[in-house]
Formats: C-alpha cells, structure tokens, sequence
C-alpha cells in the first residue's frame, strides 16, 4: 500500500503550517499527487470543575470567519513536552490549574492532507479560572453542564471535532 | 472577538486544498498573520453490519508515511450533497449498501488552520461488501466488534480522529 516519493516540492514554510507537494508511485506503478500539510503538533484539554462542568472557550477562528466553542488546546511549541503544554494552555486560556491530568487519546485529526496530531488530556482538581491570556489572544469562558455539552452538539453549537470528542468521552466515564 | 481581513495573499491552489495567508487586524487594533487552509469538505460513514461490528479501512497515508486504521471517508464533490457522497464512499471503499444512513454530526476537523468540515452518517442495514475502490485506491477492509475497537484506541491502533468518534458513539447508542 506504500507511496513511494518521487518528487517533493516545498510550496510554504510558515509559522503554523508547511506546505508541500509529493509526486508519489502508486503501488500499481502509476504516479499521483499528495498536497502536504506539515504541522508541529497540538494538545487538547478537556477540563472538568469540581461542581461537574467541562471548561470550554468561545473564540473567532479565520479559517471559518466565525466564532466557535472548543475545549481549551493550543500548539506544541518545539521540543515541548505535551503533558506540559496541556497545563500551559490550560492555565493560559482559562486560568486553571489541575492537581490531576491524564492523557485519553493522541489523534491526527486530518490525515488525508495534515500530518497535525493532538494529543488529548483530561484534567481535574481545577483552581483558579481567571484566563490570563497572550495579548494577542481573545477567549471567552463557557462552564458547562453534560447535558448542556448534549444540546450544544445536538443544535450545531458544538461543531468541533475534539470537542465533541471530549463531551462523548466525558458520557462514558463521567466521574 | 472578530479578525478583519487587511490583506489576502493566495499561495497555492490544489486538486484537495488551498492556501492563502492573511493579515488580520486583532480586537486590540494590533496585527497577526493567519495561515489558512480550505479544503471542500468530507464525509465519514460509522457502518455498523448486521452481525455488529464496524466496519473499517486500513490504508496508506501520505501525511503520515504510513498505514492508519480509519472509518470509510472521503471528499465532497462539487456540488455533491453529504448523504450521497456517504453512500458513494461506503459503495466505493467497502462495497456495502445500506438501508438506514443518518447524520450524527458535523464538524470542523482543525479549526485552528483548515476550514475542513466532515459529515458523519451512522449506516445500518448493510449488504454487500466487496470494495469496489477506483483503480488508483489501495485499502484493505475490517470488521471490527465495539470490544476490538476500544482496545485498538487503547493501543494507539487506531489514531484517527473521526474513527475514534465513531467509536465513542457506537458505546454510547450501541443499538
């Protein structure tokens, strides 16, 4: 099933992403074209108060030029390790520390054009809940109940992959 | 929240994706740079046979450089309503028919960089099952019990977002 690279074609080194393009050999010998999203990596947090309400962040993301609800998650930065990226982001979004986390699931979220990875953690014994953000950065904080979580898939208000993700795993072991 | 568009600068224009970068202008009236990709949007099928297991597709990606385990997917045509492209890749990778196919979901894969949105259907009813992938298509089919495929997640066997989802709501509504 392998595809062999014959050519590859660097398009884009940007700050988030790469771009390149593969000519590949088919196993039946014939060539294709692969588009090639390069990614460094990312973490998600799905984030449960001790009242039972999952920590979830409004934000406007470009790519859909709307706002949308997602849990807390944010890019490797290089080398780092994603246990402590999932703590940083978390503190940095939402202002919540854990005294436990764990991770549930590590995912490529596109393979057909991305090599992106996230790598989800749940975390709990949370203090705090002040977000101190980048600057740059505009969060708003949403706590939410599981049947809450339930609606907002069921009404298209969730319409996040990791998200759902999390508010399906949250409803197989809620406690 | 929103980031209005100062300037739009195309880079590359494929048979799956597109890339432009974008110069935005912030809340705060600071400026960032925005990294997007747009793609035409996808399907996935949950295909739950009448002896009940799910069915899946091992193949080759080439943003990874290796062999994942997914639920059948693929891209929208243009045009192309979601249903029919379910039923179309379910006939084209797995070679089922099914009698019952609904919307569980749809969502945003990695909203962060990609515009993607996949559509995911839960078809039941199925017969049939001899792949019948266009010639330039290599996947190998399994049959998965709900057992099988959580511990595969356990593994690390299955690394699929949208596979890993389906998972979590075949526990959830095994019926």
């Amino acid at each position: 099933m392998i595809e062999k690279t014959i050519v590859s074609r660097p398009i884009y080194d940007g700050k988030v992403i790469k771009l390149k393009v593969d000519e590949v050999e088919l196993p039946n010998g014939k060539t294709a074209t692969r588009e090639i999203v390069n990614h460094s990596g990312a973490v998600a947090v799905m984030a449960i108060t001790n009242d039972n309400r999952m920590v979830m962040v409004r934000q406007f993301r470009k790519p859909l030029e709307r706002i949308i609800v997602e849990i807390p998650a944010g890019k490797l930065e290089k080398n780092e390790d994603p246990e402590a990226c999932a703590k940083r982001e978390l503190m940095e979004e939402t202002g919540y520390t854990a005294s436990g986390i764990r991770l549930l699931a590590s995912f490529y979220t596109s393979p057909g054009f991305a090599d992106e990875i996230i790598h989800m953690y749940r975390a709990e014994g949370l203090t705090g809940g002040e977000a101190q953000p980048d600057e740059d950065e505009f969060v708003e904080l949403l706590h939410v109940t599981l049947e809450e979580a339930q609606n907002m898939i069921a009404s298209g208000e969730i319409q996040d992959a990791k998200t759902i993700m999390a508010v399906y795993a949250w409803q197989l072991d809620p406690k």
